[in-house]
C-alpha cells in the first residue's frame, strides 16, 4: 500500500503549480482526477512538444492522473464537474483549482453540495489579480542580482521556482487540511497567492530584513556563494565545475584536496584573516579563486573529480541537459528514482517518480500521463455511478468526450 | 485553533531544506523543537548578518521554533537529544534531520525507543554523498541556459530553489507519513535526496524527454518565455518590466493594452503566422518585441502600468530588493502575509507568516525566531519531565545551555 492510497483529489487547473502539486500527491498514491475542457486545458499544447505536437510538459506534469473531458462552458457540463468535485466518500472531497473561485467554482456553492469539502485555490496575487512565475520573479529582486557583477540587465531564472514552490506549499496545505477534517469533520477553503509564496520566502531568507535592518541590499556576486566560499572553475579539458565550502569541514576538505593548505595559510597571515570563518572566506573570495584556478586548469574533470572525491570535497560538474541525460549516473536507471517508460503517443523516456523513499509503505511505480479524456467514462461510472446509457447520452450531446489520442 | 495545532516535531538540521520545512509547519501551528550544539549549528552565523553579527538568515528560517542547546558530542547529551526526539505522545515522535542517519541518529536505534517514530532524513545524493543546492544546480542544466543567448558562461541561480523545494517536499512527506501513522499505527523513515528532488523536477518539466524523444535540448533564450511570448521592456523613466502572454487571453489583452493589434495582424499575414498559437508567438518573438518596444519606451512605468492594468495584461515590474521593500504594497503591512515584529537582538522588521490562508482554522500570527538555547529548560521540563534539580545538574556539567543572547 502506498502512503496516500485511498485519497481522492479532483483538479481543475493548468500550467505548473496546481498540476505539479496534485501529481506529487499521485506519486504518493493518491487518486487524482483532472477535469479539462474537451479541447484540452490552457496548458495542453505547452512547449516543449514532440515533432507530432504532443506536449512533453503536459505529459510530465500530469503523470498518473485520470483525465476527464467535459464541456464546462455548458451548464450540464458544470453540473457534472461539480458532482465529481463534491462526490461522497471519506477520502474524497479534495479539490484543487487555479481558476477564479467564483461562479460555478464558488466555494460556498460547492460547499452546499458537500459540507466538508476541502478546496485549494491558487491565485496570482492575494487581491485576485493575475500573476505568473515570470511576473512575480521580476518583482522580488532576484533577476537584478543574478549574473555577472557589473551588469545592469535583469537575468530571469529558467526554472519556474515560484510555481513549483507554490505547488508544494499547496500540497502541504492540502494534507494539513485533510488531517484537520479527519480529526474535526470540517472542510475549508485554502487560498494561496503565488506572489505571497515568493514574498514569504524572500522574507524567510533575510532579504527584507537586510534592507530594513542593515540598510543595504544584496549585490550581484556572479557565481560566488554569498557569505561563504564557492565558485566555478575551468578544467584542462574545457569542462566547468562548481566547488562549495560553506562549512568548516567543507573548507578544510577543499584545501586538502587541492593541496593549497600552505598558500592559504600565507594568505590568511598576510591579510589577518581566519578562513575557518565563512565571512573571511567570502571577503577573500577573489584571492582564493586565484589560488585554486591553476590547480583546476592543470587537471581534467575526471582527474579533479578523483582527487576531490577522495577528500569528500563538496563539488559538482556543470552539465548541459544532454550531458545530464547521457553522462550522469544519477540521471539513469542506476537511480531508483527513474524507470524507463513508454508514454502513449510520445515514446519511451526516463521517467521520475516521487523523490521520497519510504521505509514502511510501498513506493508508487513511476507513472504515465493520461491521454486527454481517457478516463471520462470510468470516472462517471465509478465516481458518479452513472449508467452506460446515461454516459452514452452525454457523449451524444457532446457534454463529455472520451480518449482523444488523435487530437493535437 | 491553527490547523496543525498539537503536532510536535523535533529537528536536528541546518541551513535551508530542513529548517525551512519545519518552519513552514510551525507557521501552520506545529510545535517545533530545534536541537543545536551549545555553540550553535553550522548555519548559526550564516550571512546576511547584522552589524553586531546576528544572522538574519538564521532568524528568518527558524521563526517560531523552540531552541534547545545540548552538547551532542557527549554521550549524555546524545541521550538527552534522543529522549526528546522519541518522547511519547500521539502527536509527537516526528523527527527531521539532514545529518547522516547513523550512530546516535540511526533510525533503527531511535525506533527502539519509540516504535512508531517518523523520521525524515534529507541527504545530498541518494548514495549518501554530500551535495548542496549549488553543486546540484550546476549539474542539472539550468545555469547553462540562463542569461544572454550566445554567452557560454554558466549563470548560477541566487534563490536556493532546490533546497526550498526539497524542504517543502519533505514537509509534504512528513504529513503523509503522519496520516499513515494515525490510520495504521506505523512510523517509518523517509529519505529524500536533494539531487533527486532536482532530477525529478527536471524530468517532470520535460527536459529529459526533450533530450531523449526530441534529440535536442533547451537553448539559452535570455528573458524570453520559452514556447510562448514574454519579455522584458524598458520604460521612458528607466524602469524595466516583464510582460507575459502565455494564454490566448493574455496575448489578446497585451495587444489591446498596447494598441499593437493592427501591426500584429500585418505581421501575422506577412509571416503566415497565427499568434493565438503559442508556438507562432515564440517563433516571432523578436519581431513582437520590436513592435512593443516603442510603446514602452514612450511611457513611464506608471503610465504603462495604468494602461496594462486596464486591460488586465499579465505583467510585473523589475524591482531591486530595496524597491520591493520600499515601493511594493504587497511587501508591506497592507498585505496580511506580513506583520512588523521586533526580533530580539536584531530589531523590528516586516515578517511573513505562512502564505496559506485558511477559511476554517485560525492563522498563526507571524512568529519570532528564538534566542539560541532559549527553550532548553522548558523542553527538558515539559517534554522530558525532568526536575529543576536534574536540569541544574545538566547545566553545571555543561551538557546543556540556556539562552545565549550574548554569544555571537
Amino acid at each position: 500500500m502506498a502512503i496516500l492510497s485511498g485519497l481522492r483529489i479532483t483538479e481543475c487547473a493548468a500550467f505548473i503549480a496546481g498540476p505539479f502539486a496534485t501529481m506529487s500527491l499521485a506519486e504518493l498514491g493518491a487518486s487524482v482526477i483532472r477535469i479539462d475542457p474537451v479541447e484540452g486545458g490552457l496548458d495542453y499544447h505547452r512547449w516543449p512538444v514532440t515533432a507530432a505536437g504532443r506536449s512533453l510538459y503536459w505529459a510530465g506534469l500530469n503523470k498518473g492522473k485520470k483525465s476527464v473531458s467535459i464541456d464546462i462552458k455548458r451548464p450540464e457540463g458544470r453540473e457534472l464537474a461539480q458532482a465529481i468535485i463534491t462526490a461522497p466518500g471519506p477520502e474524497a472531497g479534495l479539490f484543487f483549482t487555479n481558476f477564479p473561485a467564483q461562479g460555478w467554482l464558488d466555494f460556498e456553492g460547492l460547499k452546499k453540495r458537500r459540507h466538508d469539502l476541502i478546496m485549494v485555490n491558487i491565485v496570482g496575487n492575494r487581491d485576485g489579480s493575475t500573476a505568473l512565475d515570470y511576473t512575480v520573479n521580476c518583482a522580488v529582486g532576484f533577476p537584478l542580482v543574478t549574473g555577472v557583477p557589473g551588469d545592469a540587465a535583469p537575468v530571469n531564472h529558467v526554472l519556474p521556482a515560484w510555481d513549483l514552490l507554490c505547488g508544494m506549499t499547496a500540497a502541504t496545505g492540502l494534507l494539513a487540511a485533510e488531517r484537520h477534517r479527519r480529526l474535526h469533520g470540517e472542510g475549508q477553503l485554502l487560498r494561496i497567492a503565488l506572489s505571497d509564496v515568493a514574498l514569504a520566502i524572500v522574507g524567510d531568507l533575510g532579504f527584507i530584513s537586510e534592507v530594513q535592518i542593515n540598510g543595504s541590499a544584496r549585490e550581484r556576486h556572479g557565481n560566488h556563494i554569498y557569505g561563504a566560499f564557492g565558485h566555478d572553475f575551468d578544467t584542462k579539458d574545457g569542462r566547468k565545475l562548481m566547488v562549495a565550502a560553506v562549512s568548516v569541514g567543507q573548507w578544510k576538505a577543499l584545501c586538502k584536496g587541492t593541496g593549497i593548505m600552505e598558500a592559504i595559510r600565507a594568505l590568511e597571515q598576510g591579510s589577518g584573516s581566519d578562513f575557518t570563518r565563512e565571512a573571511d572566506r567570502f571577503a577573500a573570495r577573489e584571492a582564493i579563486v586565484a589560488l585554486l584556478q591553476p590547480w583546476f586548469a592543470a587537471r581534467t574533470l575526471a582527474e579533479a573529480a578523483a582527487l576531490l572525491d577522495a577528500e569528500r570535497v563538496c563539488w559538482g560538474p556543470y552539465q548541459s541537459f544532454e550531458q545530464l541525460v547521457h553522462e550522469d549516473p544519477r540521471c539513469s536507471l542506476a537511480n531508483a528514482l527513474f524507470a524507463e517508460i513508454e508514454h502513449p503517443g510520445i515514446g519511451k523516456t526516463l521517467t521520475p517518480g516521487s523523490p521520497i523513499e519510504f521505509s514502511g509503505t510501498d513506493e508508487v511505480p513511476q507513472l504515465v500521463g493520461p491521454v486527454l479524456g481517457q478516463h471520462t467514462d470510468e470516472v462517471l461510472l465509478e465516481v458518479l455511478k452513472l449508467s452506460s446509457s446515461e454516459i452514452g447520452i452525454l457523449h451524444d450531446r457532446r457534454i463529455i468526450a472520451g480518449a482523444q489520442s488523435a487530437i493535437l
